[in-house]
């Protein structure tokens, strides 16, 4: 078994983004990749996020701002914040972190945003364009799990791969983009959800897993074949006496078992987070670049 | 085995139509949906295909207009008629017969179409909307399968369906219809393509068998289950003596045997091709409806 380690993987990317920001920005006189992220209420788990998205902007040398607003801000505000970075050009792509309070339409918000300025790819027509296999921005985490998977030279063309989850951010997404005419790609999808049957029994005949549930320890041994390739999406926080903080991250596969069976896995933390982050940036990047024509 | 009769339903359909027509627009003295067709050069299929297409609007009393032109006209030029008839407020959907010829950009001349009245479902915004399950103009064909599943009260719900065939225009998109959280919707579904590796093993395992491969006569018993749901969207004119014009038509499945085992199918023709004509109608009205606001 080998670690498809993501925070190394990240790293290295991180390395060719931030000499890419000095070569084609900074020593061009020419502003650097700036990111904006707007965050609704206190839900620590988008601080968390957000805290991490500032820190990787840093290390390659992008500006970060971060808009934060009440829980109880109106949708009417909240829209107008969305106008006001559509139309500010030192802002060169922002994200809304989700979820919003209940009482915001989200799908509203997201719709309102550039599609050019929309790094998450969770706009409508970019998530069309991934359809189609049209030049889009990819949302984070399915972008960091098949960047993962290419880094790897883990082939993907012609190979059983089961998604479970269909989430519209990660599980509709990845099983997209690896079943499109591309490279990663070309794969045979099937797309799992809570109301699928026999899961066990679809999981095992997958040579390349991916799991993002949100139920901790989901995958057993039993539900992987023999040298298949999981890539785990959960993260869940356990409690644990072994570490200062009293709780240590989990995933949605039971890593100690599964690990043994198969070929790839990635580990939990350290395998998809720190490349949906590091997919974050390169669409930044991307968006960026619209400056340097 | 029970025929999936698309003829049949699609005829209830339109009688439901037509009634809307009269109900809403013409008893009161507004204009009846019109809709329009983009016909470049002279390909066979797309020929008849519009002309069906005309038949099915007189049918239900829409207005429909046919724009010809020459296989050589400039992408430019046909930009300015996609232009003319987002602007033209007598429209209410239009659809750009495809293909278009080599030189022309398909994608470029769908993204230049008017999403509210893209009665096709091929803009990127609508196939955005599709996969997020947001409101949008579904693709006909793709409409049609579910539409035809929906009145027969088949199932879809846990069941696993299988998709041969990974067209933007319906394998991928009924892939997508039947995974949402919709009903019907809400299947496992296994999306399979000229790369996919045991096409048939795959097959023999699907509950329902939807077959988009244009390859005639692909899907023969042996990759069926027994009493599974089979519909075929694939059409072949073959020679043939016993019928005047010297062809008949068939499907991607083996309808003879195939149709001894499964518990419904679709024929080759009357199954899903008059679905399609039909749910490009429910289209144009949906498109129309917005004059009635």
């Amino acid at each position: 078994m080998k670690l498809l380690d993501g925070k190394l993987v990240a790293d290295q990317i991180k390395t060719e983004i931030a000499a890419e920001v000095k070569l084609q920005f900074l020593d061009r006189d020419i502003e650097p990749p700036h990111i904006a992220a707007v965050l609704v209420g206190e839900d620590p788990a988008s601080m968390t996020y957000v805290a991490a998205k500032e820190k990787g902007c840093h290390e390659v040398g992008f500006v970060s701002s971060v808009y934060r607003y009440p829980a109880n801000i109106s949708q009417a505000k909240l829209l107008e914040v969305i106008d006001f970075l559509n139309a500010d050009s030192e802002i060169d792509g922002f994200i809304v972190q989700l979820p919003l309070p209940a009482h915001i339409e989200e799908h509203v918000i997201i719709e309102r945003i550039d599609p050019l300025k929309d790094i998450d790819g969770f706009h409508p027509v970019n998530i069309g364009k991934m359809v189609l296999n049209l030049p889009c921005f990819l949302p984070a985490t399915p972008f960091g799990i098949i960047t993962l998977l290419e880094r790897y030279n883990i082939e993907t063309a012609g190979k059983n791969v089961v998604v479970l989850g269909r989430s519209h951010i990660v599980g509709t997404p990845v099983s997209l983009m690896l079943s499109r005419k591309s490279n990663p790609g070309n794969a045979t999808v099937t797309l799992c959800h809570s109301l699928s049957k026999d899961i066990a029994l679809t999981a095992s005949r997958a040579d390349i897993l991916i799991v993002a549930l949100g139920k901790q320890g989901f995958v057993t041994a039993d539900m992987v074949k023999q040298d298949a390739v999981v890539i785990d999406v959960g993260v869940h926080r356990v409690p644990s006496t072994e570490t200062k903080s009293g709780f240590r991250l989990k995933g949605d596969v039971d890593f100690e078992k599964v690990s043994r069976k198969c070929s790839y896995i990635t580990p939990v933390p350290g395998g998809v987070g720190p490349m949906t982050i590091v997919s974050l940036l390169r669409n930044t990047l991307k968006a960026a670049k619209r400056k340097l024509i």
